[in-house]
């Protein structure tokens, strides 16, 4: 019997120092330090200098990288007039793809595959993406596109170039935690694309543009903004128990709980949750979240006992919202995240590589010869 | 014991009707039909509508499709600009990812997703994948680019679009058979990734760009050119069997010789050989073709019995070159032929998709903890 392993599901291709996840104990480590420790105590631009380095940095090093960060966070004239010049209505993740491409072109050192050339090409990438994300959305929605300011968090900087005006501390720093809670995740599909690239040698760029494309699929990328479409059908906090309570009884999937790997709790989700729940008790609570909370009620009342409560998506989207981005713009929030674990894979797996060469099962014909055009039915 | 399958080598990960290959045989099929009767009897334009479809089109089908090619040769102007505005000295393939990007954004069918409308971006793909690579030839040569013509083959147009003249019938075919050789071989790593890519439900474009980035990378798509190196290295038909014998003395690799596939021969080198012979004997024997002879002799009474022939890459570079291709455009022309087995995987697995998650086994630290930044060392 031959085995065929579907989805690569269970198959361990290489080793990584990274992270650590034990789905049906709700674990999720980076470094093997728990995403909740990191979530309250770090930032994202420490844990995204970690994975690179595949350890913690000294007060020193972080500050080197601070300033790295800062200094890159500019993006080529030219990346701009392509931004400018895109047909409107676009794709978001395309438009991303597209600009982190022609970065690509414009940087003098993409073709170099050295472990030091990956590490300053993944500054830049990281810096550049909030920007690149930043003016996409502004250029999008017919507005001009603001300069990344150095004096703010690279959240911080991000609600700035996109919303024109200055980010509360704690909405800088909600959006910082939801930037952490999803910079790295092991083997997910975009992870693994980007590597199946830099398999072969490729440069840094044709990596990170593999990734974009495969995180840009519904399959991968697209829960939370599923979890908008949710709450905008629910509408008023009112109606939440209604809505679920139907969802439930006709044993519809709800968008936003549970998780193919998660199968008890996704740590992430406490962490935002409860940052998010501060936030709200600060500045009020937004009709989204007044919704969500009485989904969560009713979802962890009805089902909970089975083991099935609402995921990172749940929360994100709701805050994403609440920080005034547009939800065809969370693949590409999860993308500026993101890529700080793509950037670091790629790092780790091209130091020990293997060119990715699976095989397909073959179930076609044998023996066939070709037919004469004339001679064919 | 964890076992790691480094590389994925061997490990089966879905079924496919495409392509069969048996290395130790030296045999390789599409559609079970062995590649030397696609080569001697069939088109590039054929056998990617056989591959698209899993099957042998009738006549009128392949007269649809052949129509349907040339009437989506042209180019959004959006991408001749991008190409005329992009830096000089940039590699080719960045090039050719970054207007296949832009390309999508172009095409107001590329979120669809169904097979149908897959199939119907893959055919404009195709052909545009000619005229993109043509035109971005041109530019970075400094020449204008030449509009595609609608009464030469797809390999004829190419070399038309490419050199500004049309290449004799025998100069077309040749170059038709090695798109032929090349257009599909399995899971190697760009259609893998592909693939990855795809099994988010991503769209067609994303699919191709990650592909596209793969190839990119000297371990997969940059044989050829290496082979074109050894021969300029060579220098002169007399200085072969010097240059070869020194080589083996020392032990070292020779480029284009062998295969990690085909142990014994590669059937795609013998067919390229063969036909190069003939258009050698009636055009004329380039200084490249009879390096080429000399080495080729050289190397199969040396090491022939141990198993080790010329590869497709040995003979491929040579023809190109003989074509008037320049080396750095060895890997764009490898995409150009690639294109039909990378859609028609997508295509493929797209019908029966999974997604592709495998695993890292994880090596790093664990019960770790957050230590301050002020008590680090």
């Amino acid at each position: 019997m031959t085995q065929i392993a579907k989805g690569l599901e269970g198959v361990l291709f290489t080793e990584s120092k990274l992270t650590f996840i034990n789905g049906s104990e709700g674990i999720l480590t980076h470094l093997g330090i728990p995403i909740q420790e990191w979530a309250e105590k770090s930032t994202f631009e420490e844990l995204s200098l970690a994975l690179l380095d595949t350890e913690l940095p000294t007060a020193a090093e972080l500050a080197k990288f601070d300033a790295e960060l800062k200094a890159n966070r500019a993006i080529p004239r030219e990346v701009e007039d392509l931004i400018r010049n895109m047909p409107r209505g676009i794709n978001p993740m395309q438009a991303l793809r597209t600009a982190v491409s022609y970065l690509g072109l414009t940087d003098k050192e993409s073709e170099e595959v050295t472990p030091e050339a990956r590490r300053a090409i993944s500054i830049r990438l990281i810096a550049q993406f909030s920007t690149i994300i930043a003016a996409i959305n502004r250029v999008q929605e017919g507005q001009d596109i603001i300069a990344p300011r150095a004096d703010l968090t690279h959240a911080g900087n991000y609600l700035y170039m996109l919303n024109g005006k200055e980010p509360t501390p704690e909405q800088a720093r909600l959006f910082d935690i939801a930037l952490i809670l999803h910079a790295d995740h092991g083997m997910n599909a975009s992870t693994f694309t980007a590597i199946a690239t830099s398999s072969t040698i490729s440069d840094m760029y044709s990596c990170i543009v593999s990734a974009i494309g495969a995180l840009k699929g519904p399959l991968h990328g697209g829960a939370n903004e599923q979890v908008m479409v949710m709450l905008d059908e629910v509408g008023t906090p009112d109606n939440a128990v209604d809505y679920i309570t139907d969802k439930l009884n006709r044993k519809e999937k709800i968008m936003g709980v549970g998780h193919r790997v998660y199968k008890n709790f996704d740590p992430r989700s406490r962490v935002l949750r409860d940052y998010a729940a501060l936030v709200a008790d600060k500045e009020g609570k937004s009709n989204y979240y007044q919704i969500l909370e009485n989904i969560e009620k009713t979802v962890v009342d009805r089902i909970g006992d089975r083991g099935i409560y609402p995921n990172v998506d749940f929360y994100s989207g709701t805050v994403y919202a609440d920080l005034g981005i547009k939800k065809e713009y969370f693949t590409p929030i999860f993308a500026l995240a993101r890529i700080s674990g793509w950037c670091a894979s790629v790092i780790e797996y091209s130091q020990n590589n293997r060119l990715l060469r699976p095989d397909a099962y073959y179930i076609g014909k044998s023996n066939a010869h070709y037919v004469d055009l004339k001679d064919r039915q």
